[in-house]
């Protein structure tokens, strides 16, 4: 959560460096410029002895970074590969897309493409987001928990109300609904929100803050709060964004030929079917937060490329993969990410190399958010595909018996 | 996972796509030039329309990127804010560090700035890396339960062979211990190395395999496996990550006078604690990975800067916070992350302005893993200190009456 | 689950154990005999040497137990010990309380006792159910994910149509709401209900069958379904019970005087507090169901005693404690069990010890099940209260220090 | 836990009621005798109206209750149902078995009996314990993260003595290993046990508080500590326990012919294995406890017939289940149970009738818990399938599509 009593309180702090402490250059008028940016190197140079030769390579204007940095220095250049084209068929994306990925691991943009190569091959991967909720959570202290209970019927019974003052604060942000939980004396409120083409956690901070100030203002009880209780979980993966839905809910579906499979994995779809059950039972076992391969890879990848807030990632990666071998051999495969924190407006996607990304997918700009969710869904189904098989053949294309069946 | 099998299986992909599909521009001996980049780029022009003026301004010769990015077309340029001085006396990293973030989120270099100045006021931040695993998990499939179970005893009894298997593929991974968990027939390997400077999930993958193949050889059943049973759980988070430790365990503590937090933060340290039980209530029901405020913010800002696998930030962002409010109303913080993955050798960090980043921090090259895993800690409990506060200050300040004093 | 068509499979099926393997007698037309009860007896004492002398013990007419056992051989004692009084004053439960608890662990009766003694020192425990959900989880399989979302809408405008249906089968049963989670091509719908004074998962389950039937009946691609997609979850301990609660959701909160557990326990409500730090994130890192002391203990004598279905104490002793330490030195102490699978009607309350155990907490029969439901979390609290304290006066009151205190 | 302490402080409570409330009959001399159970029904009767006749009807000598109950009043008369046989091929339980199930749920005998009659088809039923371990987890409280972690390095040193000091509190407690879990200053020791034929969980208690103590006594800084530092996890459901095992971790196993299958059950092995992919998915997005079907339910049973701690149904019910449909069309199926707790020596196992039900199954007295456990897996394996397929008759038979088939 970055709310606004953060930007407040913090503004003023770097000025305030205790004098005995060496301070990072600041100039509150002019802070986005190339001059203060140079003194900063200047200034790092100096204090560590580092040379900022590629740091200070950047090929913008400061001026267009108030809002996503502040004390701007220079910018990490992160190498972008590119993959592709993935054949998607969803509601919002259709057509072949190039995919920038943004990494510095070797064999993930590879990885990726043969993945995209396959399901080229099987006619496109089908996308669909289903749900779709930001979320902020604050939590309500009242005297006892039958307070709180009763406290939540009131919630609910005031809903229009509250719903007014949430939207009042903001354009495209709208309450769809109130999740409420309760603990003790407490009553946490999960307050779901559409935010239209930005990801929203500041847009619903703000609503949801409107929100609670109305509360307070109205119950008879007025009841202190806490703005956020934990349950939202913003920057985190949790169970409650599984099951419930944070961000964009987004499937990508594929059927895969077997022959297919096998002439660009080594795999059978047999196999994979096989090695599907036993990773499901570790993932369960685990206690993991996604039981496919690796959604992280790809998602970070086009997150830094297209200037998402990166650290979704957390939450981002965590989802249900779901398969079927069918009786003809061909197989069904699934993956369902559950909590994909995606904008194509706001945040970091309007910054440059980040803007043209979101261009060469197209989905620069508002009324694009869901097919840019459905092309990231696609881009982790393609490289499931290809990790999974990658271990697979690395064992068991020599061996001559198929798991299990001599048991 | 990006074991040398993916590499094996995916190298010539790119070139093979069906011809009736547009294919991304390769060159398999010169792939790294500028040329070949800007083939990359006008091709992408050409097919999508997005013009990449930036995505193209990169600073380095494209020749320093193999191992790093396949398919290379140009750099996402990601803003730098400098935080700090971030002061740790950690048993690695000792003294005033400042903190290079590359984000596109406003705030945040901000608000870790401001946590920075709170730990420098009271002395600086102390940090412990308590542990150190990397590990990949094979699964072995035996005919049945009873056998498994006996393999895996004789796993244990040749551990001394093993070892020295899987050691012999690398320079710097040891070998630690190797847990057992036992499905079905099924008798789950965790693996796990000390890897040195690296984040070391390819080194542990290929001395898991040599390791694998070394069982399958000499163990009189010659049974079958695959590389990773799903329990590693590589890029993703999970309760045994939590548990067993995934990279370094890493903790931060600092004790906060009451005079200092409520001087910054208009916050008393006994609100902080009375709001701390709701947000644990909170985080315990809802299943998150994390009991704190933001560690992935934190940490994917530095991942960025410093050519970390950014992904990572899926295992990396997981941890237990643990505090006490002392008699004197000082306020005990520790953050523990338990699964972080870090590297100051290899992967992106060799990269240019990532290399510049770890400079910045003296933490570039050999020996230098732990002191960065000590900064880490000490930035994410800077901003979990920041962000706590502003939450509280939002709303508690105003309030008359502290949390369930009426009650 | 047992629904009924689980009934209608099995029961022919005792009669037909293939004829070489020795068949427990059985007489479908008077099974419920005491002459049957004797000639199992007999049977097992001749297979197996067991003299039953005191599983033939009982006191009953086993004409009472159709409904309740099949293969009906004798009765299992186990011992009641009366705790108590507690104090209780709920919305439903008011005034002093003697528990039967019906365990074979010794000190767990003198230890809930000693908890309730606390509670009346206290002034006694407020308890309140603050949620009422019992579920059956049909998965519907939809040729795709867009169809799949398509029908959840479906659902959601036909909630009037499938309430009918599903009420049309149950005199006490209410569908509340239907909660929708989706995978991939499937779409869970999580229908909730109140059930009345019966534990309801049997009521749920047929009403449940019935909403399925109408909707495959009626909805244009007749969907087919499973009666479970396992999200209900039953008899298991889950998340998603934790979170949206499964049976009732009751709170029991108490205030302790430090004064008042320094003198019963020896220990004070800090040493409490500060313990409760540890556990809280102890119980975080292990994936913990309940992050109190013991719920299953008093739980499960309870359930015992009472003739409840003893195997949801799977479900029911997850849950949350949340606790202050007041400026005054008292202890705000509230465990709230989030799954509480109960009855006062139906299973096994009316049978002849059991419904004497009701009897004794005036719990008996309809319209008391919310009664029994606060007695329950009294009980627990109390239990928690007193263990918890057992465990730091071992060793806390001979150390000095408190926690954390020199730090 | 029960441990000692509480026995302790507990013992004179229940005579020091305050004195203007109602107290239980009590006389410490002679509180196992019929003549002051029967005070205690007549003082119920009195207070509460309830008359007892059936709970009073206990057919032994309450002499034998101490160490099992306090203030005994009667008994809970449990019907017990007899299913069978289940043939076992073990290592330790071998042959046909006769099971004692203590119940109100009606079908849930003829369910179980089902399931084995199918088993028995099937050749029987493997059962393997592959791991044992019961613990005690105490928390030691260092003053920062790196004297905690010194002083975990410092208990592995003296192993040897702290094993020493454990053991010598018991005769058949045998200390293995000591998992360490760190959070900041907090080093939790997760002390690993064998406990012969008993459960454990006193005698791990009494052991761990000796070796606690002698670490404190012989460490250089006498560090404190608490004996739970709540990730034992007694009592409760945990990942950690999941993984790292409590109690037994049992395998069943079975491989059933797709003829048998369709006979019995009327569903065959490949609807069954489609329909777990969906049970699977369903179970992970839930964090359910068990992937299976109903475990606690047989369990509970058992565990009610035979003198277990039924509270340990908490624990005992969670476990992984495996599947492969091979080849042939027959189905292999295993369920794992990860932390069994069972006793057949000590607790309430030698009670009247909780001692014949174990002699029903051969298993009374020592030498006899691994016997016990493995049938218990049988059991719990007997009824997943049974119940498994009663859901998928009751819908699938009916469709004339198997699933996903016209995907």
């Amino acid at each position: 959560m970055r709310d606004r009593t953060a930007v407040r309180e913090e503004a003023p702090m770097t000025d305030v460096q205790s004098s005995h402490r060496t301070r990072i250059p600041r100039d509150r008028e002019h802070d986005y410029t190339d001059e203060m940016a140079h003194k900063r190197q200047s200034f790092v140079a100096e204090r560590t002895g580092a040379d900022l030769e590629h740091v200070r390579n950047y090929s913008f204007d400061p001026a267009v970074l108030p809002g996503n940095v502040e004390n701007f220095t220079g910018v990490a250049q992160v190498p972008i590969g590119l993959a592709g084209p993935l054949t998607v068929r969803g509601e919002h994306a259709q057509g072949d897309f190039f995919v920038p990925l943004a990494t510095t691991e070797g064999t993930l943009v590879a990885s990726y493409n043969r993945g995209m190569r396959l399901i080229g091959e099987c006619g496109g991967v089908k996308t669909t987001v289903v749900d779709d909720h930001m979320q902020r959570a604050p939590a309500f202290m009242l005297p006892d928990a039958l307070q709180a209970r009763e406290f939540g019927r009131w919630v609910d019974e005031h809903l229009d109300e509250i719903r007014a003052a949430a939207e009042a604060t903001t354009r495209s942000g709208k309450l769809t609904y109130i999740g409420q939980h309760q603990i003790g004396p407490l009553r946490y409120l999960r307050v779901n929100y559409t935010t239209g083409d930005a990801a929203g956690q500041n847009m619903t901070g703000k609503a949801t803050l409107a929100a609670c100030e109305w509360i307070k203002a109205n119950h008879p009880d007025h009841p202190r709060y806490v703005l956020s209780g934990a349950i939202d979980t913003d920057k985190k993966h949790s169970q409650i964004n599984m099951l419930m839905t944070r961000g964009k809910r987004v499937v990508a579906e594929v059927t895969i030929p077997d022959e297919v499979l096998q002439r660009i994995t080594g795999v059978t779809t047999r196999q994979l079917f096989e090695y599907r059950q036993i990773g499901m039972a570790g993932a369960f076992m685990s206690g993991a937060a996604y039981n496919g391969a690796h959604a992280a890879n790809g998602l970070t990848a086009m997150f830094i490329a297209t200037g998402q807030d990166v650290a979704n990632v957390a939450e981002s990666h965590s989802g249900v993969t779901y398969a079927q071998l069918l009786d003809n051999g061909d197989y069904y495969w699934s993956t369902t990410l559950t909590s994909l924190i995606v904008a194509t407006y706001g945040g970091g996607t309007g910054l440059p190399t980040q803007r043209e990304c979101l261009e060469i997918l197209g989905c620069y700009g508002s009324g694009k958010v869901n097919k840019f969710a459905e092309i990231c869904a696609g881009v982790v189904l393609a490289g499931d595909i290809s990790l999974t098989s990658a271990i697979l053949a690395g064992d068991w294309v020599t061996s001559h018996d198929a798991l299990g069946r001599n048991r």
